[in-house]
């Protein structure tokens, strides 16, 4: 297998986009549109409009939607239309601003604000302890928030797509909320911020740029770090693979082994169509470099969604699923070839109701992604993969090689050093101690997105809060009877965190009063 | 006197355009543009262009003229074009990467850095004892620093223009502070940010919005709080006001009643004739109110420079030039009309040396101005003059009639909730208590934009040093012998404090590797 960065950099991005895949045409683009289709079938609820229904295996919460207007460029006085941010909210359990409620806030991330909403099952649960509001605002260029009127227009080149950037959005967070609590007259009312993978990254740059909007924030499996080169690039494929080698070693090593055995079968007289065959492609396989990313896509999506219980996160499947990948892919009888072992295995991904016949692998281009933008100008994370550590195909990061197809599929050039000028990231953890205050950074160890976050306590008032054997962003979802004990755990320190903030929050707001 | 809102805004800006006065023609627009002309002299080195010498009264400090490329939208990814900024820089104390040498920057305000370089001598006196770089960059749009390849491109309309913003200019800190340090190898360290006026509220919004990127700032004469409600809108006035009250209560009563008597007069037979020769105008008045924007102008520059020594910040004047003015105004021998004794004492403002045989009201119009637009935009100030307490005629701030005049003036809406959205305001000491740390901000009372800064220590490192006596940030001038002790041990303070920081950085620098 040659050039791989399409897989690396999707690894990048599947956190976020769930299965926006990016894929390699034979010019090397990582990107879907080179090719005219997206590789990888696009599953994800991230990717729903509102008109389809929403998965309903979560609890029903009820909100109303409502819709507040954004300046496009909150940082020049260019003479750009407005757009409509779209927003839910809750006011079941408010206390009100007489009683200084809380206020709730989830930080949208890069898709519809309907699915996070849905998702974020712990803030709705804990809202009734706290008598806060709910509000859960959508990050701008996604689901129904659009700029120029729809998606079709927002999305139709660089330079209507230009201004979706961090930057804007926690901007319009900031306006967003400072109107919200003007209308509701409840500006003296704390807000605390929620959010996890991207959405926590946002909550905790909220904190850091916009101190005095939020008092808190739960950043939830929030990879702040996970730029330039302040994490080795290897430590997202270093962490699949050991969610991988933890289960079973003969597991990992016949994933390991198994590109080579890819390359060889494609390399043989009809062997793309064996493979098809072996692997139940609905269309026979271009080539092997598209099941390599298939597969290796279904391994770092089963590393974040590794729960204890069975969910239906992305996908529905069983609890600890690498545990049952590797089960199936160790305990195929002898005979069975490594490439019938490998398709057991990611079947669970990809198929554990059993309900596909056969998969596509190009089912829904949908032309631009928002997430790919993005990844192609600020959020630019280098990703390799080890020879020594990983079981995927060894890669390099090779930023010439990003930049250019960034140009090929945008016409754009990254700053990859942006993101750390303007939030830092270099010696963060000296930063957030003398200069941050009240920020909760959750992660679970099973979720390789956790190797670019903050694992340890930085001050009495910038937590870490770990898990072993959590996964991606877990602590933000709905309980279950099945939760282990160490998840109610994680979450009660949450709210014990939580309810510090506000408390001293009200006290400094009493005594500044009675002064 | 009908409509002062002219004046009134006037004072808005003169502390940092110096006498880019805005003018008010008889559609009452503010700006001198709607009449072709403006009203007032325009003195200030603020405004001279690189090629005018500048004066020759402070010490000559040498230093390196460089450039660096910027981008004209931080926050965005359209394509538009780079733009050229401007930097001084000396070297020659600097201590090193290797001792951690500190780095001592200005943030450019409002003007050409030049000035602000040879009017900062603070800076030049400190850096040998700290082994400081010293580096001065220019704000976009002042100066040479001007995108679109010029001044006159970059001022051509309200679309040239609308990258003219507070936060456009922090980026540009942020982006030049990262490269310089990563170009010297310099990434460890520390950087102390210096800023007066416009500049000090620039210095200490960068310690909020970019605290990895600076470890502290001194923010001298910062009126941060002089936003919305967040202050009373008389303040200013008041504060000039009471300036010449305390020399002289019936210098403060003459000056209160010469309102009244110019309207008079002017509304006389050939009034507007008398009080030109009364004046000294070179060409004949053409309204009362140019008078009165004449020597409210004067009024409210001379609080700001009511230093203890002779100095030449905007005009050459005495020491205590306010007590000159009302050492005249009310030393007049008997018989002597009130006008006269006005003239007597504004002349110690715009003619102390003697040397101006006529005043012109319109000697160099210029076009757009830079802080006009600011202020039309984000830096809405509001400012009333009130019945009671003030010396200059009531005025109460009328945000629909500031509107109507930026947009006549710029085709643009200002965003008068913007700044406080964006850095925070209203409860700022809860804020900056909470989460800023090592900010100095230092005011003389007598400065009329004391009363829009902080004046209280907030935290243990984020202190307030107050002088009584001084006025617009005599701190940040070069030392001279007659500095009064309070002028002496202010700075001394300031030292103490600024190593104080720079202490602690290293030390927890030193911690940080040996661990």
């Amino acid at each position: 297998m040659a050039d791989r960065l399409h897989l690396l950099l999707l690894a990048a991005l599947i956190v976020f986009t769930a299965s926006s895949a990016p894929s390699k045409s034979s010019t090397s683009s990582f990107f879907s549109l080179s090719n005219g289709s997206p590789r990888f079938p696009r599953y994800s609820v991230w990717h729903r409009t509102s008109t389809q229904p929403l998965r309903r295996d979560q609890p029903e919460y009820q909100y109303e939607t409502r819709y507040f207007s954004q300046r496009l460029d909150h940082f020049s006085f260019a003479d750009l239309p407005t757009f409509s941010q779209r927003y839910l909210i809750n006011f079941d359990h408010w206390l009100g601003p007489a009683r200084l409620g809380p206020i709730f806030l989830y930080c949208g991330n890069e898709g519809d604000i309907e699915w996070f909403a849905t998702n974020s099952g712990f803030m709705w649960e804990i809202a009734p302890k706290f008598g806060a509001l709910l509000v859960f605002p959508e990050h701008r260029y996604y689901g129904e928030s659009m700029p120029f009127g729809g998606r079709e227009e927002a999305y139709k080149n660089a330079s209507t797509l230009s201004y979706l950037t961090t930057e804007q959005a926690l901007a319009d967070f900031a306006v967003f909320i400072t109107d919200l609590k003007r209308n509701l007259s409840a500006e003296s009312c704390p807000v605390v911020l929620f959010g996890g993978s991207y959405g926590g990254m946002l909550a905790a740059w909220m904190r850091l740029k916009y101190p005095h909007i939020a008092i808190g924030a739960l950043a939830s499996s929030a990879p702040i770090l996970q730029f330039e080169d302040i994490v080795p690039p290897e430590t997202f494929y270093d962490i699949v693979s050991n969610d991988f080698r933890r289960e079973s070693t003969s597991c990992f090593n016949t994933i390991k082994e198994s590109w080579d055995a890819i390359t060889e079968e494609g390399q043989k007289e009809n062997g793309l169509q064996r493979l098809t065959k072996t692997f139940h492609f609905c269309r026979e396989l271009k080539s092997t470099d598209d099941l390599a990313d298939w597969l290796s896509s279904a391994y770092s999506y089963l590393a974040m969604v590794d729960y204890p219980y069975p969910a239906n996160f992305m996908m529905p499947m069983p609890g600890h699923p690498i545990r049952e990948v590797c089960r199936r892919v160790d305990e195929s009888h002898d005979g069975t070839s490594i490439l019938d072992r490998i398709f057991a295995g990611v079947s669970v991904y990809y198929n554990y109701t059993g309900n596909v016949g056969c998969f596509k692998l190009d089912d829904d281009p949908h032309g631009l992604d928002g997430w790919d933008f993005q990844a192609c100008t600020e959020m630019v994370m280098p990703m390799s993969s080890s020879k020594e550590n990983s079981m995927f195909p060894t890669y390099d990061f090779n930023y010439s090689s990003y930049k250019e197809e960034c140009w090929d599929m945008f016409r754009v050039i990254p700053r990859p050093r942006w993101i750390t000028t303007e939030f830092g990231g270099h010696g963060i953890e000296t930063i957030l101690k003398m200069f941050g205050s009240n920020i909760i950074f959750s992660n679970g160890l099973l979720d390789p997105w956790s190797g670019g976050s903050i694992l340890k306590n930085i001050s009495e008032t910038i937590v870490a809060l770990v898990t072993k054997e959590g996964a991606h962003h877990l602590d933000l979802r709905p309980s279950t009877p099945e939760d282990p004990q160490w998840l109610v755990e994680q979450r009660e320190a949450e709210i014990r965190v939580i309810q510090g903030w506000i408390n001293s929050y009200r006290k400094e707001k009493i005594s500044t009063f009675s002064m």
